[in-house]
């Protein structure tokens, strides 16, 4: 289960990406430690993204390590990032920030109620506030961006995410030939792509000047049928890979996190701001992310077969 | 500033009204102690109010002791409930949970949306949500009752409250012999007296059935020029009281927790569900408040003059 560290042939490409990439292990819910990191590197732009999403068994069982890392871990970078004087600071919210309403009504907006439901969703509802709360009181430049279903190269299992999103969890099942049993009806999701994340977080980065503290970031529509469309494509990378919808009083062995069918998050603050839009739809998504996979074998050579 | 053991004055009082009453000290951010008393007791009703009220000042300061005993503390608190198998628990929620809301329109009734501001309120916020989450996960009997300004007899400054109520604030300064300042616009708030607070709480306590999960629990109306009529009926008291409004551009030296007007938390819920009404309006209030005064002056020998 899960490793933090960077596996080395990450590392490796990304480095030829050019500029430079230092690597540092680092407890976020440690103060101490985090004062330490922000004092050696002075960071002019934060992103903080570190957090357990934890899923309904471990919320439970860790339920004090849980709010460390992701109440305490958000203020001591927030505290850190005002000492040390940075320009800018994004806090890595998610959609799992509204709580029950992401399964009410068609689209959320960033004025949207929120009614946190899950511990995760607790704890990245009160960071946002915790945010808020530096921005108003201290003056701190933080802004939250939350994020759709994410999926999309680079992802793996670090043990810190119970529940990995769909297309890793039959990428996963497919490397290890093992058949895939997808559920009858597939929950209905407004996924975007990784790149398309990163693509989103770096504009709200380099925007000059921002007029609100919360951004939707998604790909702004709801994608059909993901899970047999990305098993159709992941043939090209495992010929033997087996799929097929569960059959009556049949368990699916890939999961959704959070179930059920969510609302849509609108990014029309984004788009309207900042003119960001997501290039990849979902016909673009699973073929670039199926290339990719094709090309990056060795990535792979960490995942365990035989474990579930 | 403040000690923890409740005085042996009061103990005494509150003895004498009959039943038993062990005073345990723990801190609920200890897991381990909560489980321990709770193990101990195995108590069928719980009334969980342990919190720290937290000011500007020292929410940054001690960031981490507020989340560990607001929101680990509760989570605490709701798992040996739920382990050792209690009938009942409430958890003592505050106005302070609607955040922003709380300064914004006229009423908030328990569906208005929540915008949490401080780390108080975004503590106390979180805290509802997770015994949501033990309702709904664990099917623990949970109920959040939302307290307006609360003051009355027993109130003292355990350390744990940075900002004492109005009345208890005056007090003080009157016991000390010293002139109060008053604010020349004295905020407006649905102030309730803590008779009513406790017989609210058992009220819900004692319910057959609720069909909510947060109640409010407020005076139901907006009190008028407090401090004045409060200052008034001490003089019973404290003869020598001295007390007027400050003039331009000099600061009172007693202070409103959170400063503005608030919005009149709605009671209505409460009243239809259990015909729980308070007892005691701004006028009986203060006069109980002030014979409670004269009669258990004792209560007051820790006061400490001339710390501020």
């Amino acid at each position: 289960m899960g490793d933090r560290a960077m596996p080395k042939f990450a590392e490796k490409t990304l480095t030829r990406a050019g500029g430079k990439l230092t690597q540092i292990i680092c407890d976020v819910s440690d103060g101490h430690a985090v004062r330490e990191v922000f004092e050696r590197f002075r960071p002019d732009r934060v992103v903080h993204a570190a957090v357990i999403t934890a899923g309904d068994e471990r919320e439970f069982r860790e339920f004090e390590r849980v709010v460390d890392v992701n109440v305490k871990g958000t203020a001591n970078v927030l505290q850190s990032a005002l000492n040390t004087l940075a320009d800018k600071v994004i806090y890595v919210s998610s959609g799992s920030a509204y709580g029950n309403t992401l399964f009410a009504g068609a689209q959320l907006l960033e004025e949207s109620p929120m009614v946190p439901d899950s511990l995760y969703s607790i704890t990245k509802h009160a960071s946002e506030r915790i945010c808020a709360r530096f921005r108003h009181a201290r003056n701190l430049n933080v802004t939250c961006v939350r994020l759709g279903s994410v999926f999309g190269p680079w992802e793996r299992d670090t043990g810190v995410r119970d529940t990995l999103s769909l297309p890793m969890q039959i990428l996963q099942r497919a490397l290890c030939g093992e058949e895939i049993r997808l559920p009858a009806q597939e929950p209905k999701r407004d996924w975007i792509y990784s790149r398309d994340v990163a693509r989103g977080l770096a504009t709200v980065l380099e925007a000059p000047s921002l007029r609100h503290e919360v951004y939707n970031l998604g790909s702004g529509y709801k994608w059909c049928n993901v899970a047999a469309d990305w098993s159709a494509r992941l043939r090209a990378v495992a010929p033997g890979l087996r799929a097929r919808a569960t059959e009556a009083g049949e368990q699916p062995n890939v999961v959704f996190f959070g179930g059920r069918d969510r609302a849509m998050m609108g990014i029309y603050r984004l788009t309207s701001e900042t003119g960001f839009k997501p290039r990849f739809d979902q016909k673009d998504a699973l073929a670039d992310y199926a290339a990719w996979v094709r090309e990056n074998q060795d990535y792979f050579q960490f995942e365990q077969c035989g474990a579930t």
